[in-house]
């Protein structure tokens, strides 16, 4: 299998939860987790450019090979959802800036492979993801639920590059 | 007044019109426009890839100063609207990279602006620009609206620019 490095993202103008997970033979290493805030005092290109800058960064300083993102559907505000639109479009434009391949996972999909139960609370999600990773030390102390579904969402992108690897091995 | 050199833009993955007006003394001369399609054939990420390049190339080219465009509303599809915010968020991040202002207009104010009523047709904004700028052969002759949308919407980046200038010499 060919080195995978994962950026799982869970963007959002409020909170955007980010994970950076390499698979090293079976095994999937974190080798990054946060959270960026941007704050509501500047303006909305601006919050855009830092989004844009720091996965920038992320990208190049662990030659990340995938991004994996959730899919958004509409909620309760059709201007917050358009803006969400602007986060991932960036995270589109850096996919093709550096060759990058893009997974989409629904929420039930990725809830589904991390706690086996596609209808899981985000506190399911995040007790799974300590038991997965449990050398996260400040995780197992309860971390944001926003980095907690980036780890998911970044393990899903592993698991599914690993689904395949598998598929083409037996082709 | 310092140098405003505006690119009015109504993006879309199917068409995006585009135009670069700049601002000499009171008039208004059109350095470009015209139109980008994206090819549906090609993956979303290359197709966020090529608006990025383009618009980057066109700002660059002409100095341009801000950014004009409209304000989106959701319609039929939530998934289209998303994805029109796409574009929009690589508009935001260009105005964050160099430095532009972003002007954002209603389309009943784009209308307005141009026609002197806010809920004109296409045609109507169509006949208006095509008055407005006599020179642009290729519009007389009937040139698709996204482009003639675009530089009705250039025309109010102008227009707002000019507006302000006025205030701020009686102040």
């Amino acid at each position: 299998m060919e080195e995978v490095v994962i950026l799982g993202i869970d963007p959002g103008f409020s909170v955007t939860g980010f994970s950076v997970i390499k698979q090293s033979g079976n095994i999937p290493i974190v080798l990054d987790f946060g959270y960026l805030k941007l704050s509501s005092q500047k303006t909305l290109a601006i919050r855009v450019g830092e989004f844009f800058d720091l996965f920038k960064k992320k990208i190049e300083l662990y030659n990340v090979t995938d991004i994996a993102l959730e899919t958004s559907f509409l909620g309760q505000n059709a201007q917050t959802f358009l803006k969400l639109g602007y986060l991932r479009g960036i995270l589109y434009l850096l996919a093709a800036q550096n060759q990058l391949t893009l997974h989409e996972f629904a929420p039930r999909e990725v809830k589904q492979s991390v706690t086996g139960i596609g209808s899981a609370s985000k506190e399911q999600v995040a007790l799974m993801v300590s038991r997965l990773f449990p050398n996260l030390n400040s995780l197992s102390q309860g971390v944001k639920s926003d980095v907690t579904d980036a780890l998911a969402i970044g393990l899903c992108g592993v698991w599914a590059k690993q689904q395949k690897e598998l598929f083409s091995r037996f082709k």
